[in-house]
């Protein structure tokens, strides 16, 4: 089973595939470049830390305390916004001289199920053409801009990058391969850019599932289906292989709703397809920690739920 | 067998006693506030961890790989100049809430050989008055002070801080304890300020051994010879408890003296006295590190030599 993605979304998804036995592999996108991840790249030239740290949180079977440091955020001072797992996986890259091996170690250390794999080794900067011909340079700045529901010329990673060889391996040899939740255009789409990973998914003769994201992000998704996002990935894949679409069907609280409401609007299915999964797959506020209280995160996944869908997809293989 | 001490004379002597059949216990000054370690009490609120670090990592028998993480040192930007480790044990102390839960976490993640017990766990502060009356207020400040051997009225910690109870019980079971090497004022003396601990030196039945410094601090112990250093100890102890005074008796090189010159002089011995004890204990500068190439460390002990002094004492015990 190969997960496909980045950031929290890939987190939910593994942290619910953890406890099912099945063979796991964690492909990564390697375009972050905002917050402690960002500073670290620009002060010690190392790769992005964050999207991958998340998944061997995720798939870690070593103790509560050890994962608890890998998520510790400083507060104060020049160490501020720092995630100290971060701070751990640059570390080791420099002592080990690569961040292949970095990753390697790391997963001993912290005794993870499964694999974890960064898309790329190469040293790039996600950047996004808009329609009115303005350039954003840098994932952060395409997290944060407003606009990109406008419309884009184009996305793509700078310098063109190599893939990590053990990816097309891990597409080729896969059963199922999960390709979501997450940011569309900046933990998905930069997967599809790296060269000949939409080859190698078209290729592949796994069963292949498109999860939805719950919610939409205001200015980049506003009002999206589940056509246009299926859209957008058949934009990059070349054509429409997706075996399963799983997608929420469970209505969110209207109180959370309306919290969300200046973040982003639900995500509604459109599609009249027998590919389509309807499920329930929120998780209960009770399940988000306090400190996760950011708007963004009141409306997600229960990882369990989602994890127990695919896990019935693999059932009919 | 107890070390006292603190800094980089406690690791030296650690490193090398670490491979005798021993049982070993390292006993730390917690009075350090300069560099990384000033930088995280300020921020992060947290109890000093470089002298411990130093400690752990000197008794460790984790991986080199491990090792090399703990003494890893961040160069640029926010993150310049703090140590890994030393960040490693201030979120330790975060997450577990405590700085003693910390360093046992630590050291069974780092598996060392023997104990590290920090002298106290409160938060103080290393103040000296000088004979001018002038205060020195910080462990960094006096370290960084050229006036000292102008003579002091008092040196102390503030507040005056209860004793960790375990290095009591250690003092009072050891056989052979060791105080120093170590910066007189910032490293050794400080343990003696803390509550009952020259009591418990010298009610306690073990051998003890006095290891002299190598070289003089400029400023501080300018011209200082054994007897000053012993007299130092006695004035806080109470008494002359010594069994053994450890010294070198190797000349190093002249080029080497000549290079130290700024930093501080060579201390000689002007004991006659059947405890003294003079050795070659000196290392080769091909031991020192490339990046330990400060003035300061250009002449040191070497680890093993030293060891195999002490443990010629423990031989006759």
């Amino acid at each position: 089973m190969v997960v496909i993605g980045g950031g929290t979304g890939n987190f939910v998804v593994l942290r619910g595939l953890k406890s099912f036995p099945v063979d796991l592999s964690a492909i990564v996108s390697m375009a972050d470049d905002g917050g402690s991840t960002g500073i670290l790249r620009d002060e010690m030239g190392v790769l992005p830390p964050g999207d991958v740290r998340q998944c061997l949180v995720a798939l870690s079977n070593s103790s509560r305390l050890m994962r608890s440091l890998m998520n510790y955020r400083f507060e104060n001072g020049g160490l501020g916004g720092h995630s100290f797992g971060n701070l751990f996986l640059s570390v080791l890259e420099k002592v080990t001289g690569s961040f292949e091996k970095a990753v390697e170690e790391a997963s001993k250390i912290l005794n993870i199920k499964g694999k974890v794999i960064p898309i790329t080794m190469n040293q790039v900067r996600l950047k996004m053409v808009l329609n009115n011909r303005k350039l954003l340079e840098g994932e952060k700045e395409i997290y944060l801009s407003q606009e990109i529901d406008q419309g884009y010329k184009s996305i793509y990673l700078e310098p063109y990058p190599k893939v990590n060889p053990g990816v097309i391996n891990e597409i080729a040899n896969a059963d199922l391969l999960v390709i979501g939740p997450g940011g569309l255009h900046t933990s998905l789409i930069p997967n599809l850019l790296v060269e000949g990973v939409c080859e190698a998914i078209c290729q592949s003769d796994a069963k292949k599932v498109f999860v939805v994201n719950l919610m939409n992000r205001k200015g980049q998704t506003t009002g999206y289906k589940t056509s246009h996002y299926l859209n957008e990935l058949v934009r990059y894949l070349g054509k429409d292989v997706f075996d399963h679409i799983l997608l929420n069907g469970q209505k969110p609280p209207k109180t959370l709703i309306d919290v969300y409401a200046s973040e982003g609007d639900l995500v509604e299915n459109d599609l009249d397809d027998p590919r389509v999964i309807l499920a329930s797959l929120l998780g209960t506020p009770a399940e988000v920690a306090k400190k996760d209280l950011l708007k963004r995160n009141l409306i997600r996944h229960d990882s369990k739920k989602l994890a127990q869908e695919l896990m019935k997809i693999v059932d009919h293989l």
